[in-house]
C-alpha cells in the first residue's frame, strides 16, 4: 500500500469502526427501548438511530454516488424534529434501512481513488471549491464519521 | 496542493473544527456551570472537559511528539472517574491547559508529511504494524477527532 492509499484506507476504516459502534448501540435494542429519551426531555434513541440513516443516505448525492434510496425519511429524521411525526419506522425497518444505506455507501467509496477523494463534493460550487479545496468528498466522510460519534456519546447516555 | 497532501490538511481541519466546537461549548462557561451533569448521574462538564485536555496530552507520545505536558491529569480525568477526585482544576485553568496542549499538538502535527502520518504509532509494537498497517498516527487523529465529537454530543445536552 502507498502511503496515500494508507491514508484514505485508514479514513474509511475510522468510518466503519464509528459505523460498527452505533450498530452495537441501537441494533441490540427492542422497539420499547427505541422510544427512550437519551435525557430528561431530549431525543429518543429511535429518532438518533432514524436521522444518521437519513445522513448518510444523503451523503451518496454529496459524493457523486447517485440519489438517496429513501428521500422519504428526510422528513421524519432530518427536517422534522422529534416527537413531531406520529408514525416511525420499526426497530426492524430502521435495522434493515441502515444496512441497505450504509453498504450502499461502502460499495461506492471502496472503489474512491485518493484522486476521487480529494475532488469536490456536490454540494460545493467550482468557485468555492478553488477558493478551499478542503471542501472534498473526504472532509464530507469525516465529518460525517465525527456526526456518527456526535450522537453514539448522546445515545449511550440513554437509561436503557 | 499534491492530492495526498490535501488528504492529510482535510484530516487536520477536521480535528481542529472539532476542537472549536469544544471551545465554544466548554470555554464559555462558568465555573458553576462546569459543575452541571450532561445527564441526571452523567459525567459533568468540567470532567469532560478535563478529560479531553488529558486524552489530548496523551496524543503527544503517541504522536512521536514528546512527553506529554501535563501527566498530572490522567489521575483526575482518565483513571480517576468523575467526583471521585475532590479537587478539580477551575474554568480558568482549564482553558489555560486546553490552549496549551492543543497548541503544541498542533505545531508538532503541522509539520507532518504523508508519510510521517502513515508511520506507526507509538502504542503498536513493530509486528502488530506489519500485519495491520493501518495502526498508524493518522488513526489516531481520526480516533481523538471521533472522540472529541463523542463528549461534544453529550455536553450539547446539558442543561446550562
Amino acid at each position: 500500500m502507498t502511503a496515500e492509499e494508507s491514508v484514505v484506507a485508514t479514513a474509511v476504516f475510522a468510518w466503519k469502526q464509528n459505523l460498527k459502534g452505533a450498530e452495537q448501540l441501537f441494533g441490540r435494542l427492542d422497539d420499547q427501548q427505541l422510544l427512550t429519551e437519551v435525557a430528561p426531555g431530549k431525543n429518543r434513541l429511535i429518532y438518533l438511530w432514524g436521522h444518521l440513516i437519513a445522513v448518510h443516505d444523503a451523503m451518496l448525492p454529496l459524493l457523486g454516488l447517485g440519489e438517496r434510496v429513501h428521500p422519504e425519511l428526510a422528513a421524519i429524521f432530518l427536517t422534522g424534529a422529534d416527537k413531531t411525526v406520529a408514525v416511525l419506522p420499526s426497530g426492524t425497518e430502521l435495522q434493515s434501512l441502515w444496512d441497505e444505506v450504509n453498504d450502499r455507501l461502502l460499495a461506492g467509496i471502496s472503489s474512491f481513488t485518493v484522486a476521487d477523494w480529494v475532488q469536490k463534493h456536490s454540494a460545493v460550487s467550482d468557485e468555492d471549491f478553488i477558493a478551499n479545496p478542503l471542501r472534498n468528498r473526504l472532509a464530507i466522510l469525516l465529518s460525517r464519521t465525527s456526526h456518527v460519534s456526535y450522537h453514539l456519546g448522546q445515545g449511550r447516555l440513554a437509561p436503557t
